[in-house]
């Protein structure tokens, strides 16, 4: 009786070491770091993020609320019903526009990466601590994108912000405009086929400095006065058949439009060094909705003129955009822009075509030549299931044993 | 002995139950809720807010970054050193921008309630759940505030969303000049003294169809033809000089800016009842940085023709700022308006001058007559300091006191 005694004494004493212990991990090691003020919004959002929508739709933080309190499911194309999980039958494929939702599960992998949290007194001010209402870590981010990327030289070079590309279009058009009111207006032209937006915009904030002067083969054939303003509108690799572009008219002011020239469109075959170039974040990272892109501007006047309508336009794009694509930049320039497509050369000496290469070992792929590259190169699509990406790594494998062979 | 044992053994199953009951406690109540993909990025902006910069400036998680990683202090102007808490000699004092940081601390002290956690997938897309690409949860709130403020009605209008009134000045001159080509084009006036941005926008983006009229003095005196189509800019109550205005052309376009008919910055007499009226957030919340108003459109073809200009100005307002602009607007509503300044009215029936028989009490107000307002209402500013606040306080306890005697 004693002994038993002892042995649960023993026990007893042995489970309090055991809880002592749990208790003191708890306290000193397992608690998490504590949250403060950020904590209810850090809770809500994640609250949000784990609604489910049948991976067919999202629920946002600022959607329309359901029943439970918390936000709808807001639901792809075709779909319907509480989670998007009904199809709707005869629904139309809708290609129509450019929304570049395909990047949206990019993110969704990235979730801690990308995620950012506003305090209620973040730049509540006009100005910024860069001049022209833009924020020096992000334009800095922005030279480095363009460095780690290669498309694109920056140095010596000014930046402006636009809230879009869409924005930036009438301010670079009103700046590279006559600015003498005696001068005769100048004539905004693009080359067929062209992004229907900017004959749209052009009508639509016509001065008497410039208007929409039509196409450039209407141009091309007819005698034209030397006194005639051309501002060329090149979109290259153009939308909408992603070809190389160059400007036809010879015109004195030509604005590139950029928007594809990112890995993950078009191969980057030398970095732009052109006097106005235009980006869009849209197409980079894919934030549509946050209404940001950027020019790259050489000439002093030119920029200061563009600068200063957007000044009295919108003074400058929303801080709080600022501040949400630097930390998506930030991302994208710690994963050195790989993306979405991968340019693949093929060294081999006895095949010159890589497309045709990579067919005979059961690899559909885009060839170089269809993007007026050499044939030895092609591109491969990555932005497929994983199911496509595992098959691919299978079917590579005995090319690149080949090519090992090969070259010992 | 035994008796010890068993002493001992109770002794130690009672503190067996003890860390049970705590290691339960620890596991169901107070472990805080753990948090997943916005742990770092909560963590990141609390480090933040946490640096010290002598009350007189503010790090952002956007800063240029310091030696130590984290971003610098932005000093307010006079201050400067690596914590802001140097003041620069014969520094002049700096009123000439309408930046309203006064309502920092506002939003400082209510830290949890206006913090908003952005995912990196938040509203990608170009459309939002609303059309116009407006979210539908932020003009319900929009409308909902100003039902709570009292100072506009909404019923039965449309509502459209700026990146700041800036750019929905010219958008709204634009719709409501003649859309026919063959009209004079329209004449933008104001008043003296009046807003020097309404004249630097319009000259900028004049059109055939509007451009700057001067001032309606220059208007009023002369003979006018019949066909002088007038777009008047009326900022009531007026900036600078804070009186309430009305048109004085008898135009038959106005544009209402109510940037100030707020009630931490005029008393709200009635609801204002226009065709056209604009507001913006950076007046309200003191969000200047973000970019965000609105316009209240009662005609149909008005909206239609603004929301167009928005639509190829910049594809709408950024829906990060949608985002964050509901959180803000949310918390306003929740403290029911109730702001910065107070609006007193006094009861007494032996003084009808409010502002006097405060200052007899050693209360320093702004009397109601200088709003144009009956003296029997003045205005407290609530805005400084604790001190001040307790000292008016203080001051109050007596004239309360007799209020009660007065009307027992």
């Amino acid at each position: 009786m004693k002994l038993l005694l002892l042995l649960v004494l023993f026990s007893s004493l042995f489970l309090n070491a055991y809880f002592y212990f749990c208790l003191f991990l708890h306290h000193h090691q397992q608690r998490p770091p504590s949250l403060g003020w950020t904590g209810s919004a850090a809770t809500e959002a994640e609250a949000v993020a784990a609604i489910n929508c049948s991976g067919h739709g999202r629920a946002f933080l600022d959607g329309v609320l359901a029943g439970g309190g918390l936000p709808v499911c807001e639901c792809n194309k075709c779909y319907y019903g509480s989670d998007c999980s009904r199809l709707l039958h005869d629904c139309p494929a809708d290609v129509d526009s450019g929304d570049p939702l395909f990047l949206e599960a990019y993110w969704q992998q990235r979730a801690a990466s990308s995620a950012v949290v506003f305090s209620g007194w973040h730049r509540m001010s006009y100005s910024t601590d860069g001049k022209d209402y833009i924020s020096i870590e992000l334009e800095k981010h922005i030279r480095i994108l363009h460095q780690v990327v290669g498309n694109a030289v920056t140095d010596g070079k000014f930046i402006v912000f636009g809230s879009g590309s869409a924005q930036l279009i009438n301010a670079l058009v009103y700046a590279l405009s006559p600015s003498n009111a005696s001068s005769s207006p100048a004539s905004v032209v693009a080359s067929v086929p062209y992004y229907p937006f900017y004959k749209k915009q052009t009508n639509l904030f016509e001065t008497r400095a410039y208007g929409w002067g039509g196409t450039t083969s209407s141009w091309a054939n007819a005698s034209v006065s030397s006194t005639t303003n051309f501002i060329e509108l090149v979109t290259s690799p153009n939308n909408p058949d992603g070809q190389f572009k160059q400007p036809v008219l010879g015109s004195s002011a030509v604005i590139f439009d950029y928007a594809y020239y990112w890995p993950h469109y078009s191969p980057i075959l030398d970095p732009a060094d052109e006097d106005v170039m235009l980006f869009t974040n849209s197409k980079i990272s894919g934030h549509a909705g946050s209404r940001f892109g950027w020019a790259v501007i050489k000439d002093e006047g030119v920029y200061e003129r563009t600068a200063n309508y957007l000044s009295l336009n919108t003074m400058g794009v929303s801080r709080d955009t600022h501040l949400r694509v630097l930390k998506l930049i930030k991302v994208m320039i710690a994963e050195k822009g790989g993306k979405a497509y991968a340019w693949l050369k093929c060294e081999w000496k006895e095949e010159e075509d890589c497309h045709e290469a990579l067919r005979k070992g059961s690899i559909i792929s885009r060839s170089g030549a269809l993007f007026e590259a050499d044939s030895r190169y092609t591109r491969l699509s990555l932005i497929k299931t994983q199911d496509d990406f595992d098959l691919l790594l299978k079917r590579m494998q005995p090319l690149v044993s080949h090519e090992d062979m090969a070259s010992s």
